[in-house]
């Protein structure tokens, strides 16, 4: 028995408590020939009364937790559940073709979804997603399995899971969910994301989590580096706990510095801000004595629905962080979806390099009337506060002007409407691939700001999908071309008077941190949750050094001697 | 009805000729009931009888053309064919469930399949290969459906499809096939490529080709511009026929040069040399007067195959290459798999991205055994030739001293057993990925040269997919971020002493080989076909001049404003 996993540390902290596994089961269906059919449908019938009485708790569930308007989606699903035509088929196919309910379930059901894809009308299309839903729920039941619900857990658990998606975090209760460990993902997947920002202590990317724990296994997640203890020890458990102890102290010492300024000991002020994904995590931003918020992504107000936002639904969000942030810079990064991040309702073709393809700029420029709803919501957002537009994935000054253009185009037209905007907002752009850090002296003429995005920026210029294992280890932010590449940056913008920010997982790194002070960054963006670590790290080093550290590091050879070079020199605690 | 289509002009010069459809048929099999189960066996042999005479004439076809190793997989179609088990039991299948014989065949081959794909053996999975594509064949029969077949093309025609996989081009038969059209592809995509190199005219990317073109369409390929016109009237058949004439006595000018040096009219010499894919290219590399094989694509040694080729097999292949090249330089390549190019039988999991992916070198560092058998067979060749070896992909130091340490290892274990291994080789790699641009002045004090593959390195630092159509306007090889990379490659390698070679589509285009010349570039690779003009091209430039504008290329905005500025300053013909 194995009681041991190596993964990737994801975020960091301890977490102790019994296995949740969140694994779909097999409902892969056998054409079986029957003996009574009278027997088959019995079985049909507890089946579908089983589901209803499910699907109404989970109805319940949501509609208390997250409005009735989310819990709309499990009404249709009970509608389907009680269609009496569908059930009839279902019936009938069990006596006519002597098979068991299973299949006569689901050829029925892919009968009808398929009837209902075809239809060239969005809502149907929609009614087939549920059919699918209804269908998958009943063939649970059938088979006597069961899908565990991430929104029904009420207990204090560890989630082990193969990956999880957005719907899943969104549903992830940090009352309940302790920490998590996963089969994939990297440092900077989705999930390992989600979950510094929540600061819930998690592995990824151990390949074996699922097929090793098992539920209710005792588990140890220690997020600092990346292991994972199944069924431990006594001695092991103590001296886990002692180690969660001492975390909760620090934490405790650091917000001490939530309302000084992040400034080197020889006087250079930066920012530390935070990275923020809903109107939601402007709390957390405060709690942490963000300066600002370095990046606002977007996206997430796209996902996780059907159809569109709307300009006065984004209106709203936005206005919302500019008020609670006060008169703090507010940075919005315009809609970036493609790469890991679908909109299923826009029917996107699917791509055989998403990271590489129809994404972020590139979709709003050949989408001009979405983009369109989006500028003029923000655009009649920013009389409510500090907001800074940047635009993701600018590969070419074509792309930035072009979509500059449109924001100037969008104020204007608002202004004639009456709508009151903001004088001057600065517009900026995400450095995140290798063409436009390398151009940066070029941009630096036309943009108000640039803030580099490590994640893509790194995995571009290695030419490694930082969400693939097997390349991971090319994922090499002190790999010295990187560390020119943000010089090309830094050294660019200050030669024309602009700022330069960092929004990527590199920002809040420890060992990065020296090494970027040292080129000059200006605005240090963040999971909330490392802002006060980050401000204490760099108000203990002196900017002189720095540069001295990092003059050195742009001629090494390779990410691990500027790795091991910055840890002799600084001992940056992780 | 159109008469036009616009797509990507691949592969210059003008073809005229009968459209031939290479479109797989949809076999969908839909379950009936029958009245006669005789009359669905009667059917069944019908189809068999057929399949079979087709087969075999394929069979004698592949065995003249490629010899009898090439024909044994049709011998195997051959006995799956007659095997009295399968045809029992789908004959029976039919009877029983009275069912018609498409879907009884269906089922059995299925189940079959599935059994033969269970098992833990290399053989047997490739029985499950040969029951599929007979399956296939009968089915084309029983719904009196064709599979066109590339191979069987006995007259003149412009093949229009989908795309071409290596399959596809593999058989292609320059005699009748005199141009193509695709839907998908790019500039640089798999058949775009082999379509230069064969120098067949060629229009990719068209998107609707096969839909909109008839089988027997009189078709006009336009190479140069990627137009495609579908009976044309006399007028423009006239005008093309023309055209046609004049691109035959161009070519016929330039074979002048053939045995001339490539020298600029200010005395700077450098060389022009192919891209290969395999032995039989060499022929035309001498027919074109190359000075030296550029790229020598490996990979094709191990596609189109069941097995890894055997290290015999590639020393026979490295030897003639170099053999029939005497004394000029010949840079081969190792094994370059991944990506868009797949070796089924190694089953590797699939990628989400596989450009960014486990590649190339990344793959063989990995696999180790592998990797020294083609070494092995390189060195052995060594002695025959003047053999340099390149590592693709290499993103960082660490994997060229990894890649060149095997090769010193596989070295000195082959002259302890006694083989001739050549004095000197030289260890260069492939610049493609942009980490290796920017930190080639500390490669350069370790690689003995450089040759830039620009393919990749335009996908990676544009971060586009150069294969995607809805990001390919992101390939832009004249984009001063792309010529500042090459620009630190060159002045990196030439203050080490070290030369730099371009081995990517850029080094053969019109427009960019006054840029290259004027950064100092050594070394031009291109398709055979394009080495004449090339050469022709460059002996009328002066290299001052060509520093002069390259100078103020670099310090433009846009790949647009490069482009209209070398067609201003140098007017290069297409």
């Amino acid at each position: 028995m194995t009681h041991y996993l190596k993964g990737i540390a994801a975020s960091s902290g301890i977490a102790i408590g019994k296995a949740f596994l969140l694994v779909e089961p097999d409902l892969t269906v056998i054409k079986k020939s029957i003996t009574s059919s009278e027997e088959e449908i019995t079985r049909f019938h507890t089946a579908k009364h089983e589901a209803n009485r499910e699907l109404q708790k989970i109805r319940d569930h949501a509609a208390d937790d997250l409005g009735d308007e989310h819990a709309a989606i499990f009404d249709a699903h009970l509608l389907v559940l009680s269609d009496p035509e569908l059930l009839g088929t279902i019936e009938s196919k069990v006596k006519v073709d002597n098979v068991n309910v299973e299949l006569a379930l689901q050829e029925t059901a892919n009968s009808l979804i398929e009837m209902f894809e075809q239809l060239d009308n969005e809502y149907m299309r929609e009614r087939a997603a549920d059919v699918r839903d209804v269908t998958k729920r009943l063939l649970v039941k059938l088979l006597k399995l069961e899908i565990p619900n991430i929104a029904l857990i009420d207990e204090e658990v560890i989630i082990v899971a193969k990956d999880l998606a957005p719907s899943d975090t969104a549903q992830l209760n940090k009352e309940y969910a302790k920490g998590f460990i996963t089969d994939m993902g990297g440092h900077t997947s989705h999930s390992a994301i989600m979950a510094r920002s929540l600061e819930i202590p998690s592995v990824v990317g151990t390949s074996i989590a699922t097929s090793t724990i098992k539920n209710g296994d005792l588990i140890i997640v220690d997020g600092n580096n990346g292991e994972v203890y199944i069924n431990p020890s006594k001695e092991k458990m103590d001296l886990y706990i002692e180690k969660r102890n001492q975390i909760d102290i620090q934490k405790k010492t650091l917000t001490l510095l939530k309302n000084k300024p992040t400034i080197t000991l020889d006087g250079k002020q930066v920012e530390v801000v935070a990275n923020i994904g809903s109107p939601r995590d402007v709390e957390s931003v405060i709690a942490h004595g963000g300066e600002g918020v370095g990046l606002y992504r977007t996206e997430f107000l796209y996902m996780e629905r059907d159809t569109l936002p709307s300009e006065e639904e984004q209106f709203q969000a936005y206005k919302q962080v500019l008020e609670k942030m006060e008169d703090k810079p507010v940075v919005v990064r315009t809609l970036d979806i493609g790469g890991d991040k679908k909109l299923p309702y826009l029917n996107l073709p699917k791509e055989l390099n998403p990271f590489l393809g129809f994404r972020a700029i590139r979709f709003c420029l050949e989408n001009q009337e979405l983009f369109r709803v989006q500028l003029r919501a923000l655009l009649r957002a920013s009389n409510f506060g500090n907001l800074k537009i940047m635009f993701p994935m600018i590969a070419t000054l074509e792309e930035f002007r072009e979509a500059k253009k449109l924001v100037l185009e969008v104020k204007d037209s608002l202004k004639e409407k009456g709508f009151a905007v903001a004088d001057h907002i600065e517009i900026g752009i995400m450095v995140e691939i290798p063409s436009t850090a390398i151009l940066a002296d070029q941009f630096a003429q036309e943009v108000d700001f640039f803030s580099i995005g490590t994640n893509d920026l790194i995995q571009y210029t290695m030419a490694a999908d930082r969400m693939n294992e097997r390349v991971s280890y090319l994922y090499q932010p002190y790999h010295p071309a990187i560390l020119r590449l943000v010089k090309m940056v830094t050294d660019a913008a200050h030669a024309k008077g602009k700022w330069v920010g960092m929004c990527g997982e590199m920002a809040g790194d420890t060992i990065a941190i020296p090494l970027l002070l040292g080129l000059g960054l200006d605005e240090f963006s963040m999971s909330a949750s490392s802002m006060l670590k980050a401000r204490n790290q760099i108000n203990q080093l002196k900017e002189i050094d720095m540069k001295e550290l990092v003059d050195k590091a742009l001629f090494m050879h390779t990410s691990e001697q500027v790795m091991q070079y910055v840890i002799d020199k600084i001992n940056p605690t992780s």
